[in-house]
């Protein structure tokens, strides 16, 4: 039986032994103990992955008015196979997470190496010695049936199993701040009982030491601004009780930019967990309009990114108005309204469903069937059709292909029996699709294609000039613009080098096809 | 038989007699040959509605960089029994809508009586002598079932009467400015005809003369800000050939701030009118979304305007977000999606409707069933209880009462047998429910009321104090506040002084009930 843990780079990373997990136990307990006495505050992250372990970071490099280190960092991960390498990778100063953040490298190697503000561990005794708390489990929601996201739920028994941990250990005056993007009701209603049975069941007198539960969500976003998105960018934080909104405020004054980004604090955690699911779902809604208007546009001559632009002069009121697109991916637009309408039922047993954002979140998971909808308007039928896919990720710039429409997209071609290459600039390994060979430079990846497909905006593609990309291909492709990368300048280049053009919201292509230069 | 037209403030103005046409025409006429030989355009403006008479103010207003007028503008105004007032009010020097605008009575006295720019006419016979028709006739969507608004249509005859009556009389190189909301397709597929079948009938050739017809939608603001939404704002407009864009644009550079903000030329007809509905069906959805959400925050004890404040903090990406309310009014978002949604067939003959946004208008339309709802909690019979409606235009600080959500919710009201009074303070009669009486002052609106339900948020309510309010009344009525109108402390003064209080999003209430003072 595999014994070791593999990390994206190849190295192989053995399990820890019961004598290391000895070791380990003194060591957290001898750093823990010089940390205190030199005045920090011991904070505990629970689970390393996207948000939990630049979160460590981000709390792990704040600092006094005199610039000394407030907090120390224990990092915990969970020593399976699939993510025990974070641990050492961690401990050695580097960051787990493969970002395009410049600041990524340097929080890492200042708190773990420099400061030695931040450690990992893989050990649950971390949370006896820690005064804080950060709860960052992933929490996912579950769609069983594709396209019907009604039915979607979110399965509660690993993050119960993680909180219960906590029950069992952490001390009554520990504040337990949840950071994961839970149902709406979680903290009171799925959280503080499974805290209060651990501590009832461990003698602690709840009536005099009631747990201290906070919740606040971060905003997180992939890309350049990573750190910043954490670090300085608007919070919304609440508590279970006063103390622990006092409490909750001041860690979060420390460790975020509050001067220039000052904490909202909300009224209940029904609230702050509410806030999360809906600022989600309001950005779902809005992408799903665009596909039912972009698909009247393109019958209709009309270039909806032309009118999207035209109508997000309107600042201050429709500025915030999205493109049509391949479709929706991440973590977090994907989910957060089947977790809201969910909670609704599963949680607080109250009739009703929030229809507006399912049927978003439905409207968007299909997306993608669209745009093989324009492939199939020029080949009907597309068995051994060469198709080649350009991005992968879900976002321009980045190599997250977490909930990717092009994931969607594939599968609809490969149910099709068109023959499939991918192409991304920042992905090596595509571990959703594992059966996927992904090109990695682009000329083998266009070569034989018969459709090329802007999938995603890197620069790499929206830069492609039309002569150059024709130059290193056999045939004519269609080309299929999923999101307006390709400017008119280019199509009409295309069209004139032979090639036929389609996009997702261009109905202006017919007219610039006939319109004269 | 009545043959005079009754103005709002009771004047009779006797209709013309074929004698008056006569002596129209002549006047008319002679002022256009005048106008022209001092070197001005010659601009009609078809429909003196809510939009027609203000465009047609602004362009007699436009002068060029030494000062003077650029345009003399005839605003033709059926003569009809509802409107033919219009034509001796305007011609006075005065505006025939009432506007909180402090501009409107300047720039109405400015163009009528001091440049002369700007007269009223009832007579057809001035598009033959314009340069540039503007056509600002009113079209409405009919929605025949009440929360169906799939089967809304849009009724084109009298809009096609009004167009045909142009192609009878212009010139072949008059340019026809369209400004009305229309269903998209229109300046192409319906317009375009009727004016090359009567430039036919009239021998015309139209290889020679095609038709100049153009498109550009306003996007005005009503209440303080009136004149300034056409003049200072941005503009989007296209023409259905390149000759017919430029007319537009020169026209519209001159009317309106380019400077400040610059027109946007969209590829062609169907892009402008597009842009038009689906902005306004971006708003309505997205206020569709609300409700939801409002009534998941009202049983969670969630209050959602402060969660729609700290969302709105994500400046750029989520500051668009609106809020919950008693309703959606006005006579755009409650039209402009149907308009769409109806052109897909009905004009494009195509598949597939607009389901996002057709959704989006029926929760609109049935959203004041929430606030009965609200009511029904605590009156779960409503027969006989005395009910006041405060507030029934559809926008703060504005008299406007078109498609008013107070006028679904008294409709509801009465259909449950409630006894309902209503207030307004900018509202003396309400056209669209005639029967109902508007109590001029509050303490009269208020005096034995059961139920008093904050609609609008003219300041009027939100200053309101408590104790004051409650002075007023002999009993302690339900509160319902329909959109955060009514802060938490007052909330809490009502509650001391023994009222219930509940509204739309407001779940937080019970905790503020029980929580300490």
């Amino acid at each position: 039986m595999q014994n070791f843990s593999l990390s994206p780079d190849g190295k192989e990373y053995n399990l820890p032994t019961p004598e290391d997990d000895q070791k380990e136990l003194a060591i957290i307990k001898e750093i823990t103990c010089q940390q205190r006495s030199s005045g920090r505050k011991i904070v505990a992250v629970q689970g390393m992955g996207f948000v939990g372990c630049v979160m460590a970071a981000v709390v792990a490099d704040a600092v006094d008015p005199q610039g000394n280190p407030l907090y120390f960092v224990h990092g915990q991960q969970r020593p399976s196979l699939r993510s025990y390498w974070k641990v050492p990778v961690i401990n050695s100063g580097h960051s787990p997470v493969n970002s395009s953040d410049p600041e990524i490298p340097g929080i890492f190697k200042r708190t773990v190496l420099e400061k030695k503000t931040f450690r990992a561990t893989w050990l649950n005794q971390v949370y006896e010695l820690a005064d804080i708390v950060v709860v960052d489990i992933q929490l996912d929601a579950t769609k069983p049936a594709f396209g019907d996201a009604a039915k979607g739920y979110c399965d509660l028994s690993a993050f119960r199993d993680g909180i219960r941990t906590l029950g069992e250990r952490i001390r009554p005056d520990c504040l337990i701040l949840v950071e994961t993007t839970v149902p709406p009701g979680a903290c009171e209603k799925v959280i503080k009982p499974i805290i209060e049975a651990e501590f009832e069941k461990r003698g602690i007198d709840t009536e005099k030491f009631p747990p201290l539960i906070a919740h606040s969500y971060e905003r997180v976003m992939p890309g350049n601004n990573y750190v910043r998105s954490i670090r300085n960018f608007w919070r919304v934080y609440s508590g279970i009780d006063d103390r622990s909104k006092t409490m909750a405020r001041e860690f979060l004054s420390n460790i975020i930019d509050v001067e220039n980004y000052p904490l909202t604090e909300v009224d209940n955690t029904n609230a702050s967990e509410l806030a999360k699911v809906m600022e989600n779902s309001y950005r779902a809604v809005n992408i799903a309009l665009t596909l039912e208007w972009a698909k009247f546009a393109e019958q209709i001559g009309v270039n909806l990114h032309q009118i999207r632009k035209a109508i997000r002069k309107r600042q201050g009121t429709h500025d915030n108005m999205l493109r049509p697109s391949l479709g929706v991916g991440g973590y977090c637009l994907t989910k957060d309204p089947v977790l809201a309408n969910w909670s609704m039922s599963a949680i607080f047993d109250l009739p009703g469903s929030l229809d507006m954002a399912i049927s978003a979140v439905n409207i968007n998971d299909t997306m993608p069937a669209h745009t093989l909808e324009l492939v199939h308007q020029h080949f009907p039928r597309l068995n051994d059709i060469k198709v080649t896919v350009l991005g992968i990720s879900y976002l321009e710039e980045l190599g997250d292909t977490r909930h990717s429409p092009s994931e969607t997209l594939i599968r609809l071609l490969n149910e099709n029996w068109a023959i499939v290459k991918a192409h991304d600039p920042y992905v090596e390994y595509w571990p959703e699709m594992e059966n996927v060979i992904i090109r990695p430079d682009l000329e083998n990846a266009v070569k034989d294609a018969e459709v090329i497909i802007f999938a995603v905006g890197h620069n790499e593609y929206t830069n492609l000039d039309p002569d150059h990309l024709l130059r290193m291909c056999l045939y004519k492709p269609l080309i299929v613009d999923c999101s307006n990368f390709i400017c008119n300048l280019k199509i009409k280049r295309y069209i004139e080098l032979g090639c036929t053009v389609t996009g997702v919201g261009k109905g202006h292509i017919n007219y610039l096809r006939t319109a004269r230069h």
